[in-house]
């Protein structure tokens, strides 16, 4: 099922909410800038497939929850690509958001942008305050301390990390959060979903590492090799890419095996296992489709 | 009334619950560094005595309201404190985050007060749901876009500033929070509170002016003259000291008019009008003592 309309829709509405006159007209744009266009959305598409799979009795509630979930994604998005991190000039293809407008604009807006994220859960809580309360409750623990991706890039600031907890929350926190609040915004338990989403996440990180390996900076739209730069684990170090494909392709079935009943069950299943022809760079597919050509 | 104790014994319990192993140590470390010792914890004080004055029914809801806004107000001080901001190497006498830790755990140190604002509200939640929502609203819509300290900040990278906008929003705002959130902990509604809030918010920018201009650097703890070198507006530049705190006191007897009927009034009234003398900064009050000595 495609998500984007819904949530590109439900994106537009709250950044545009948050330009009331009379605000500071840069940093207003920054936020449009910011979030706009998107990219594969993949967080938020993750969120309100569980959401379908689990019935999807208020979508207006799931709207706000993937636009939550999305908008704490940009937010990382814009400080990590700060000088005093990543240090990146460009994103998707156009400038970063403190090369386009400024460094204290940049931090503005990802303050702004988490605020927003937990203002757009408020404005669903008069549907169902219980649900709206528990969307929140899952959203600030993945993004702050001890567990979300917050923690997640405090564990860069250290010389001994601890590697689990690196991976869970600086890749894995927002993962999570998209398949539980899925669950939540459909009326269902969060916790039976956490597996899910970590698995997704660690496909992810391992796909990302792929991608960083094999790709070149034109098609990624950002400057390759950053992992290695600063000496942060990577999948394709360890394992080869081989290893690392392999390791993808096992942590989607775990994840395909951990998925909870629910009515939508089977679709779901197929559409993490697409994941992994979708993960695989396509370059790397080229590659392997030209050398063994008799296959 | 002294919420000294009530308000520190909050702030630990909170910051010691972002800090469950296994989480980043420096980062962890920053988190409470950032946030103690307190300075005059004003804006919790204010919440937890407008509460007071409204029967605190629910002295539980109001701490974790008190908490919520300080950790607000420490999250604006150590992003604004960035080299990209104010450029403050000592803030309250100590180093600021970003020169003791880093500027990436800086930034990182105000995303995580941000986020853990909104989870320490969701933790009183079950005690009564609505409260905790409407506590959560305001507290959003004080922070973010487009009428929170986010957007205050965010006037000054324009060129042509919306003074009354800059300053509700820029100074404002978190005492508008604060008087708001402290009926809504209570149990009332928080619209009537916003013009005390308001009002208290203009004085304390007349009293930071005149600090600005009359403090030596050694009794402020920060660099003295921030203000008119960063070219913001400022009263005592526009009105000489005397006008300023002729200003600061009509704004405060305004303030006193604006306390909606509640149990507590008479009482909050008297805090209000105590300000007066405790925002008139002391070098003035004694050089004014020692000038007109049959006074």
């Amino acid at each position: 099922m495609d998500f984007s309309k819904r949530i590109e829709d439900a994106m537009s509405r709250a950044i545009t909410a948050g330009q009331a006159a009379p605000s500071p007209d840069k940093l207003a744009r920054a936020l449009h800038y910011s979030v706009s266009p998107g990219g594969a959305r993949i967080r938020p598409s993750i969120l309100l497939s569980v959401a379908a799979a689990c019935g999807d009795d208020a979508p207006k509630i799931a709207d706000a929850a993937a636009v939550a979930l999305e908008l704490i994604h940009c937010a990382s998005l814009v400080h990590d690509d700060l000088p005093c991190f990543d240090d990146a000039d460009t994103r998707r293809g156009k400038a970063t958001t403190h090369i386009e407008f400024s460094e204290p604009l940049a931090v503005l807006t990802g303050d702004s942008l988490i605020v927003m994220a937990f203002s757009v859960l408020t404005e669903v809580a008069g549907l169902d305050p219980m649900r709206a309360i528990a969307l929140m409750k899952v959203l600030a623990e993945r993004t702050g301390m001890p567990n979300g991706i917050c923690a997640g890039q405090g564990w860069e600031s250290e010389s001994k990390i601890d590697l689990a907890a690196y991976h869970r929350s600086k890749t894995g926190a927002l993962f999570i959060a998209a398949t539980q609040m899925g669950a939540i915004a459909a009326g269902q338990e969060g916790d039976q979903w956490e597996e899910l989403g970590a698995r997704i996440g660690e496909a992810f990180q391992v796909a990302d590492d792929l991608r960083d390996a094999l790709y070149d900076e034109e098609a990624l739209g950002k400057p390759v090799g950053q992992d290695d730069l600063h000496g942060r684990p990577n999948a394709v170090t360890e394992l080869g890419v081989y290893g690392a494909i392999d390791r993808m392709k096992d942590i989607l079935s775990g994840a395909i095996a951990s998925i909870p009943k629910c009515p939508g069950e089977a679709g779901l299943a197929k559409l993490v296992n697409m994941q992994a022809e979708v993960l695989t760079p396509l370059k790397w597919r080229a590659s392997q489709a030209s050398k063994i050509p008799g296959e």
